[in-house]
């Protein structure tokens, strides 16, 4: 009555102990790597305090994240992924179940506020958003528009709305212009309107 | 008959000809980078070569531009100056003498061919547009917006505009989704019909 050898079956029981072990290992890392940069800034973080802090070698964090900046990347992508959750199944207006343009310009000012909050974050990791990330603001940016009825070349058209959201900018223009955010958000909501047509409806 | 000492006058009669000499080298030596740079890329220059091309020592080069990054920002920021004259002083459209909406369509196309020219050096001189080569952007974009009674927070519609512009988006339109630079000239004025309210002038 005993069933057939499958030698196939033997390494799929197997693994997803041994997965979950390293991804215990790897959310314990991440998770003490994300509280130092929530407390002390992205600075805090270095291989060493990170090993004393999460109880392990420094030879494991080497070997599962590459090195500092991989440790800082997995931290902004962990981030990324909650602030994307929030996007496609958090509340209204950023959530779904808002207009399509009240979730536009709630996206622009979440973006905005993500980025400032993460801006030494994402420096550490290599001093750009992830592909992925970046990929998902243009797309949902798109979607927005096509609900919008907006005509014209919507890819581009979205990836120059989210450019001036981008950290180079913005960091001058914070720590260099010295500009208050709320100014940032009034500017990147007119620009929406402009791109929309907001405005000419308003006026019509 | 002689006139009275002028300690003043003494260092302001010596210098002109020291810094001429100094001027020549360093005009000789950028002339060697830049010829390099067009002919066989920014990568092509390394401290080595540009010594052995320019005909002078490697020493002198590090006491004029500290490195590698400072000869590279020296480059390109004699190319933002001879771009920064075909703007105030060129022939229109991108020069004075066009209609502000022309002159701004010029810009933003010229200054995406330019950079589009320059990425690999922008990128030698440390990944960024310097600080004046970026205000002037804004500036001139800023004073056509002005000109065309657009009304809002111009300093950051102008910065809007230009972010699209910059490397890192390029870089990534052109090099990892290949895009036609046409299509981006294109998505341009496109932005600046809309932020500039023309598309609502020709509709209505």
């Amino acid at each position: 009555m005993t069933t057939p050898a499958e030698p196939f079956a033997l390494p799929m029981a197997d693994q997803p102990r041994v997965r979950s072990d390293a991804a215990r290992n790897r959310d314990a890392l991440l998770c003490t790597a994300a509280r130092m940069v929530a407390e002390e800034g992205a600075q805090a973080v270095t291989m060493d305090r990170l090993a004393a802090e999460a109880g392990v070698g420094k030879g494991t964090i080497f070997r599962r994240f590459g090195n500092r900046c991989g440790v800082m990347t997995a931290v902004l992508d962990e981030s990324e992924a909650h602030f994307q959750t929030s996007v496609m199944s958090g509340p209204p207006p950023l959530g779904p179940g808002a207009p399509a343009y009240e979730r536009l310009r709630a996206f622009g000012v979440a973006r905005l506020a993500a980025t400032l909050q993460r801006i030494d974050l994402i420096e550490a990791a290599g001093g750009g958003r992830s592909h992925a990330a970046y990929t998902f603001g243009v797309l949902h940016v798109r979607h927005l528009l096509v609900e919008l009825g907006v005509e014209g070349d919507l890819p581009l058209l979205a990836a120059a709305l989210l450019a001036p959201l981008e950290v180079p900018l913005l960091r001058a223009q914070i720590e260099v212009q010295h500009l208050p955010v709320a100014r940032l958000e009034a500017a990147w909501c007119d620009l929406a309107d402009r791109v929309v047509g907001a405005r000419d409806q308003a006026r019509g």
